[in-house]
């Protein structure tokens, strides 16, 4: 349940304010160069401390244990371990009995019978995301020249960023945020038919991660306004390039060489400084909350390495399983 | 790659002018009542022959193979067959070296080298939809008492249908539309942290289904520009029921027990019998392509039993998971 | 769990004196030559009638239908179904209550709470490996020119077979017997370390063959007797072939480029025409059970070229696993 | 590759000689208690040190880096891991190009194109065992009553198991062994038909461990030579039980309630400190090998808790399944 992918398979683990979080890495081929600090750049992006983001804050320094040897991937399993060091307890033993409005806590204790790790949202937490930054990097590295980018362009309804945080910050209020992610430079033909397709995959994975509430390609939901006449991509190049991109890149889930293109919704944090009304599960009674500990105002900034990475892992994934389809039999 | 699913596991086969399309439905449980009769409400929803769709007409009649004895499940593997009867082959050979804008024809050739079926879509086709709404149908009783219902909400952009689809008729045009599907009467507690998210595991399959290009959970694209106190669900009792639901039912992945609710965009159908422009892959030139054989004109209209197939078999799966984390330990 | 692999998956279906056996093989590259004339061979040397095995007669006719266009594989997922016509249902109603001593059919009915199909070991049959032999056909042809030959070197403890069955017959009684495997003309490298070493997969598959009690490889249980220095196989030549064979082709769990050598034991058929003692399970009393119906004196007879198959169907699939490792990087 | 397992998946990771050796464990219930401590008497029965084991001594300490909180699971992946501390270089890069017979030297650089870590066997190393042991008491928790025990019968081919060994040291050869491992108090209906029979997932468990070369079930290889009459074991209860048990417990793939018997043989090791013939491979010319290093000269005597381990994990994953059949529909 905690593993994703056919062939580059990723397996995560850990909580918030445990041990550790990390990644197991298994099926990248021998023979790719890897050094802990190619980790570095991406998980700058992806780590709080700017305006808009937790003031908690981790040295998020990965450690190879496993699957790489005088620098170059062996083609043993990869394990990443992120040690945790800025924990805490309290904030969240006495919320227990008032869950956070919007937040997993509350279904966290219905499927584990209370014993879940709760303390900062243990393994429903954002944290384990660092792992699938990490698995990223990886994955780039084998999918190359395969460019992929993903960026916000709006937040809290607006495309002036900063702005949407400088009022966010006043009212103490958490804001969501659009990101748009393509993928470029891409052959065709990856993807399977049916339940591998490219946008059931990139979906599947999207959707692991928190606060993802809406996944659209190409022209997504603005597709089922428009007629077939205006929809269909006119191919303009024998290799399949065609002169508008409302498939997204994918028809009947294949990538068709051009880019793939598409866009998520990020809702805003559940876990807000100003005070709330939620019930005592206890004793059935509503209460105001008011929530301390550490939040992000706007989790959409961070999000963008974080599609870029499962753009990645699901295309590193798709090409290695493609690889057999031309190779084996018509060798 | 045709397989989807951990417990509650169904393989598709089949092809739209081959001899048959199937499925089969593995882990299914023991003693679950089941008569061939039991498809046939749902394969009629499905079914083409009212305005709008196609008039290639088949019977669709389900063949249960295996897995059924004595009208019950056995606990063995259920395969459906339906035999495909009204094939044609002369409406496509003739347009492989003039691709069909938008559709799959060009990819299936470019992976495959030439050696896929390619008539009427072969495996790309919407008829391999016929075994995942039989599979929904034997879902849905195995995780019954929750209720499943989608309908078509707007197409081609407005919300009176029966217009929509005169126009469409009128222009020789297709036109996409919107799906809403809403589960109710379920148990807290469905899913897992991150890669079987209930969201992940169901967007997984919906992008599998041909003709969709977005999905959105609770408030979906519209969470983006909402802040944290409006989208937070406030608890009003302490089974979580909430007075808001911009979650979809859904937190951290996991069921809450209010209904999960989605929408998905639907495409409009890309062979029209409108005449467009397309290249001739061998020759390089442009030409005009007139697209014959039999089509939708709003293959959106076809939809909405689908949506219910794939949530039940999701939830089938997720529940049959489930099932283990409360009962060995804890018994 | 009815399916077996990791990119050339078979998921089988069926039940003895049920509609239809089955199987469904995904992953199978696209391109290659295919008719159903071409599994008729190995379905023959499967086929009872002879000397040894039980009088039921059946077509054993298998039908493909999908994932076949222009007698070509197409890269779908390819179904062949084999119609049961020979069926029975009386010689089984009637001892359900005293269970046969050997045979599934006590924990079947333990298993499925008496909803599975009882008729003639219902899905435990060895009817269900029809379609292991068909996929062992396909398996073959995918990783041409490697060879793999299977035979009987003994029955009922000698190695006279005709002598054997002779007494078999005499004393109404079944015999087991020992089958001996080879795959040769084999690469290096094929397997992966720890759990799909190619000893792993095989001996997954083989021991879900009815029957199969025990497997070796190479020196195997003499192993266990043998000093470090008489069971190292030395090399020979730089490509790695070996002067002894101990290993059976396989170090580390990967092929060596040797032969792969493994012996299987079956045991001897569990009904038989003399009379047993068994226990009515409703009473609790013992009983004399003398079992009709139509059974084989020696299966193991029947089993050769089901090893021969499922040892295909194991290479290829991790040889279309391997293609991943030496391509995508170091291309 | 590296993972294993339906419900209850494990996934391996690390190196002889590298940062360390792990495991993670998917889909263990939520409840369990688990400390550190409670891995110690099942490592100490596989760790070296004792007559016949390598001289190489590592703490083998167990850290759980995620999954456990308050001294109980938590039902989110369990990751254990083993620092390496007692590592070396310099013996391994020496023998590169004189590979050691029998061993996994040359495959592995074969198939990972020389960037496997090669010390020590690297991936390949019996001390990926550890996360196995680890993982298995775990699952012995999980299946608390029922009992697993294993135990060397003989070694060199001999019963006295300590004059074995004498002999062994003056030889400086390695021998093999026999270990039989027995589960009792076990349910009926564990285990699938075909391809998740108990012997199919026990064996492919078993055969993943380096210098296993066979496996027998029950009467195993004697059944090749038993008639019906004789193999058959006869009820004497209604619960199923028999008074014999050539079956080894397992009948059609699934538990028939009476105790799981099997047996595998292990080779002796290759390493051997006795001078070898081998082939320089870059060379082509006969060499000879004295191998230095740490060895075991006898590895049978640290499986039978491995044996012990990789039982209960299978019980435990198939038993979890197991629920599912029972409960979702029937209740």
């Amino acid at each position: 349940m905690n593993s994703f992918g056919n062939i580059f398979r990723i397996s995560i683990f850990g909580e918030s304010h445990g041990n550790s979080t990390g990644i197991t890495i298994d099926g990248c081929s021998a023979g790719l160069p890897l050094l802990e600090s190619d980790f570095t750049a991406d998980l700058d992006r992806r780590r709080s401390g700017s305006k808009g983001t937790t003031p908690r804050k981790e040295a998020d320094l990965p450690r190879i244990m496993s699957g790489v040897f005088n620098d170059f991937t062996t083609g043993a399993p990869i394990t990443i371990i992120f040690e945790n060091t800025n924990t805490r307890f309290k904030d969240y033993e006495k919320i227990r009995e008032t869950p956070r409005p919007g937040h997993a806590d509350f279904v966290a204790s219905k499927k584990f019978g209370g014993f879940e790790d709760f303390r900062g949202g243990g393994h429903f937490s954002g944290r384990i995301t660092l792992g699938i930054v990490a698995a990223g990097v990886i994955a780039r590295k084998l999918i190359s020249p395969i460019k992929i980018k993903a960026e916000l362009t709006e937040a809290g309804g607006i495309k002036d960023i900063e702005l949407a945080l400088d009022k966010a910050i006043e009212e103490q209020n958490s804001i969501g945020g659009i990101i748009e992610c393509t993928a470029s430079n891409l052959p065709t033909g990856i993807g399977e038919p049916f339940f591998n397709s490219v946008e059931s995959m990139i979906a599947h994975l999207v959707f692991s991660i928190p606060a993802i509430k809406a996944i659209e390609f190409g022209a997504g939901f603005a597709s089922a306004k428009m007629k077939g006449s205006d929809h269909n991509d006119m191919f303009i190049s024998p290799e399949g390039k065609t002169e508008t991109n409302h498939a997204g890149g994918i028809n009947g889930g294949i990538s068709n060489g051009n880019d793939i293109v598409f866009r998520v919704a990020v809702k805003p944090t559940s876990s807000i400084a100003l005070a709330q009304n939620t019930m005592n599960i206890k004793t059935g009674k509503m209460t105001e909350l008011k929530i301390e500990g550490r939040h992000d105002l706007c989790i959409a900034l961070r999000v963008p390495v974080i599609m870029e990475a499962v753009t990645a892992i699901v295309l590193a994934d798709l090409m290695l399983v493609e690889q057999r389809i031309k190779r084996v039999y018509l060798k």
